[in-house]
This record gives C-alpha cells, sequence and structure tokens, in this order.
C-alpha cells in the first residue's frame, strides 16, 4: 500500500482542491507569492487534507465545507512547519532547502504567521465557527506539547506520562483537528464528529510513536548506523522509557548518565544498544499497535464505506511504515 | 499629558482587566507560565488595551465584550513583539532581555504561537465572531507588511506609495484594530465601527512616521549621535523619501549610492545631515500632522465625551512625544 492510496476515493476532490488552494494563496505581496509558489512545489503527502476528506466521506458525505476544512488545515500544518524549521534550525526539509535557510529566520516567522491568518481568515469568511473553534485549540495544543518538550529536554528527564502528553498535544491533536472538521463539513451529529476526533487522536499518537521507533531502526544511508537524532538532541521518548522500565535498576542508572554526555565517542551506540537489548522497540510497537487497535474498532461504529476503509488503512499504514 | 493620561477614564476598567488577564494566561505547562509571568512583568504602556477601552465608551459604552476585546488585542499584540524579537534578533526589549535572549528562538516561536492561539480561542469561547474577522484580518496585513518591508529592503529601493502601504499595514492595522473591536464591543452601528477603524488607521499610520523621524532625531545616549538605526539597517522612511524629493536630481543620486555603503566610515552621518538639510523632517512631521487632524476631525462626528476628549488627546500624542 503505497501512500496515494489511501486518496483513491477522493482524488477527484483533492486535486480540484489543489487547483483551488494555489489561487487562494495569491497575495499582493511578490515576495510571499514567490514563497507561496516554492512550499506549494514542495509539498508533501497531503496526509492531513486526505484525512479531512475521507473522514466527511465517513461521517456522511463531502460537501463545500469539506474543502474549506481541508485548505484550513492545509494552511496550519504548512504554518507550523514553516515555524519548526526556525525552530529546528532545520537547513533541509521534505529534500529541499528550507524556507528558513534560504530567505532566513525574519521570513520564515512572517511567513508563517501569514499562513495561520490566511487559514483563520477562510474560516471567517465562510463563517465556520466550529472549524475555527477546533483548529484554534489545536494551535494552543501543538504549541502547549512543543514548550513541554523543550522543557524536559532541558531537565534531560521525561516520564511515560510526560511523553505521552508530549506527542498527543504537538501531533496528535491536528490529526484528530483533519478527522473532526471532516466529520463537521458533512453535517455529522455531534457523537460521530467526537468519535473521529478520537480516531485521529489515536492515529496521531501511534504515527508519532512509529516515528520515534524508526528514529532508532532505520539506517543513516551515509554511515549505515541508527540516525538516533533524537538521542543526540537530548529527546528521550518511549522505545528508550520502556527500556529503561525493564532493565536492572544498576544498568539503568548507568544509561541515564550517559545521556548527559552523548556527546562522547561512541555513547549513542551504547544507548541504541541498550534499547534495542532491552526489548524498547517492541514495547514501543505493541502500543502502537494498541492504539491503532482501539483507533479501528471505533471506525466500526460508522456505517460501511470506501472511506471508512481508507481510514482503516491509513491507520494501519501509520505503523507498518518504514519512513 | 503622559502615557496613563489617557487610561484615566478608564483606569478602574484596566485594572480589573489586568488580573483577570493573569488569570486567563494561567497555563499547565510550567515553561508557559514562567515566560507569561515574564511578559507581564515586562508589560508596556498598553496603549493598546487603553485604546479599545476608550473606543468602546466614545461609541456608546463599555461592556463585557471589551474586555474580552482587549484581552485579544493585548494576546496578538504580545504575540507579534515575541515574534518580532526572532526576526530583529533584537537582545533587549523594553529595556529587558528579550524572551529570544532569554529563551532562543525556539521558545519564542512557540510562545507567540500559543499567544496567538489563546487570543482566537479567547474569542471563539466567546463566540465574538467580528472579532475574530477583525483580529485575523489585522494578522495577515501585518505580516504581510512586514514581509513587503523585507523585499524592498532588499532592493534598497521604496517609492512614498510602498511606505505608506508598509506602515499602514504593519502598524496602522493594529492600532485600528483595538479602535474597531472597540466600538463593536459597544454594540455601536456599523458606520460608527468603521468611523473609529478610519480614526485608528490614521492614528496608527502618524504613530510610525513619528517614530521613523524619532530615528533621525533622537540621539543615542552614548554617543550623542542620531540613532539612524533605520538607515544603517537600510530602511528607506519617510523623511529620507522627502529630503529625496526635494533635493536637485545629482545629490539625490549620490545619497542612493551612499544607501549602499553605510557601511563605510561618515556614510550615516552624510545621509542624516542631507535629510536635515532638505527638510525631511519637517516635510514627513506635515503630514503625520494632517493625518491626526484628519482623525480627530473623524472623532468630531461622535457625541462628546470624556473618552472622546482622551481619543483625541492620544491622537495628538502620537506626534508629540519624543520617545
Amino acid at each position: 500500500m503505497t501512500d496515494a492510496t489511501f486518496a483513491q476515493p477522493i482524488r477527484e476532490h483533492l486535486d480540484r482542491f489543489n487547483r483551488t488552494f494555489a489561487r487562494q494563496m495569491r497575495s499582493a505581496v511578490p515576495l510571499l507569492n514567490l514563497v507561496v509558489r516554492y512550499l506549494l512545489r514542495s509539498r508533501g503527502k497531503q496526509l492531513r487534507p486526505t484525512l479531512v476528506f475521507l473522514s466527511a466521506g465517513a461521517a456522511g458525505g463531502i460537501t463545500d465545507r469539506t474543502s474549506i476544512g481541508a485548505a484550513m488545515v492545509e494552511l496550519l500544518h504548512t504554518a507550523t512547519l514553516v515555524h519548526d524549521d526556525v525552530v529546528d534550525q532545520a537547513p533541509v526539509r521534505r529534500g529541499l532547502a528550507s524556507i528558513n535557510a534560504l530567505w532566513k529566520n525574519k521570513v520564515a516567522v512572517l511567513m508563517g504567521d501569514y499562513l495561520l491568518a490566511r487559514g483563520l481568515l477562510l474560516a471567517v469568511e465562510h463563517e465556520e465557527f466550529e472549524f475555527l473553534r477546533i483548529t484554534a485549540d489545536a494551535v494552543r495544543r501543538m504549541s502547549e506539547g512543543e514548550l513541554l518538550q523543550v522543557q524536559n529536554f532541558r531537565k534531560r528527564r521525561t516520564d511515560e506520562g510526560t511523553y505521552l502528553r508530549i506527542i498527543a498535544d504537538k501531533t496528535a491533536s491536528l490529526i484528530a483537528t483533519c478527522c473532526q472538521i471532516g466529520a463537521v463539513s458533512a453535517g455529522a451529529d455531534p457523537a460521530v464528529c467526537q468519535l473521529l476526533g478520537a480516531f485521529g487522536e489515536r492515529v496521531g499518537m501511534a504515527f508519532q510513536i512509529r516515528d520515534d521507533v524508526l528514529d532508532y531502526t532505520s539506517c543513516s544511508a551515509i554511515l549505515g548506523k541508527p540516525a538516533a537524532h533524537d538521542i543526540r538532541e537530548g529527546k528521550i521518548t518511549l522505545p528508550l522509557l520502556r527500556a529503561l522500565a525493564n532493565a536492572p535498576a544498576g544498568q539503568a542508572t548507568q544509561i541515564r548518565q550517559l545521556l548527559r554526555s552523548t556527546h562522547r565517542n561512541g555513547s549513542v551506540e551504547r544507548i541504541v544498544a541498550f534499547v534495542v537489548d532491552y526489548g524498547g522497540i517492541e514495547s514501543a510497537m505493541a502500543t502502537a499497535d494498541t492504539l491503532v487497535r482501539e483507533a479501528i474498532a471505533l471506525l466500526e461504529q460508522l456505517p460501511d464505506s470506501e472511506y471508512r476503509a481508507m481510514l482503516a488503512a491509513f491507520a494501519q499504514y501509520t505503523i507498518e511504515r518504514s519512513k
């Protein structure tokens, strides 16, 4: 199953959406048009608009409101990516140089604010009050989640409760927003909107856990060693937390000390080996798997449809993907 | 007349507002509380909430909705200040070290996004759809204005039309928003809301022109020379544009060339002298004065009140202040 497969039942909607979106983004400021054109060219898999359309389909039917919701989440997501580039000082995004590297922090921050404002204005123009409520809350959760992660990074300490809260806020909130907005746009009952929101929340958490596992298991193309960016950056994620819980106390203490000296030769490799040896990978994936099972079980309360089937396939994909 | 004088008719409202605001800002993330507490301690003259309350008073009467509007603009303004700190890499804001210097870009960008989201959520919670429309449009204009300025900075060229558009978008839009939201919160007619918006737009532009003039006329405390930050940063503002228009063509061309080499010894001083010699200061101030006259004339369409009087006094102050 490839990424594009999920979009299959809604391909036409997505194509029309993309044409409208490019037109809506036109601005009187030439620099803005240049940056927007660059962003549109380098756009990703469009998982978020796809989820909006699929959720609308599964919740009763795609309407004109669905495209507005899809445009909102796409703008919001792009705004957070542009701001993340400043935050992470990322030189590359989706294989292309980041906006930050090309136009510096100044343009990246302003551009993110602009995209956020455009997204909100879209909802305001169409009087989509409920969309606004859902997305503004997601923006709050995303920034809170990221800030909580910064704070824990400083202390080099995270417990599992904090970890789960961070990934729920920083990642799952936007996925949940996509599903919820899709359902709202279909005119679904509040119970159905909530159900799809809960589906998205679980899938989003599984998605992030899989990301965190891949950071341990996928090898850097150049060195053939695990990427382990998270450890290098002092981020403690689920595989490590589980290994620390499984290992004898003495070993765990040693690893906690190593975490403070990841700049030293061999430290990162020792931590990765520890996580593998003490079953951190399997244990984290078991949790992701449970979340996906729960998410798919929620879907079964909805009538059967090709949209519902693709939502279930997407849920499954989040934990099976290898990148 | 001091800054605090404007707030005199609404002092009680403002005090109550400040107490509520601090409470509303509490978050479950300790780092956020720390940063928010820091921001509250270093808050400025609160001109923007003051304008919201005065406009509401002048437009018919302060209501519960007025405090919500004031909180929204305060959050929005603070968000833009925090983001400006990243953008300008400013080490100091209001005499204290900037959030950026203290917590790095990462926290500053996220914090700005968080404050923006909180502001929008406040309106959503109270179903203040009209507030949302006005503020989302202001956010769009502010980022567009800043981006237009970045773009013109690159070209080291600005004509007067572009300059006026930049200051309208980046500065006047938020002042206009304060006045308009105040009027809306008083339940005023659309015509009155528009009138107060137009008042704020003119006052905001005069405010920025005065800022740009002060950059030429106020002396740095240490060197006793004009600050001239704008020239050093390649920003071409109204005093220089007017001097270039007044001067003989040959002189103007020489100065345009100097603008490309402001790093050279003596260049900045020569440009400042040119602006003074060719009446750039007086000419720019005459425009600011006209804007303030127009703004005060608009107010005369409203019934007389202490609020209206303070709005007029504020308009006058924007061009008389020396810092």
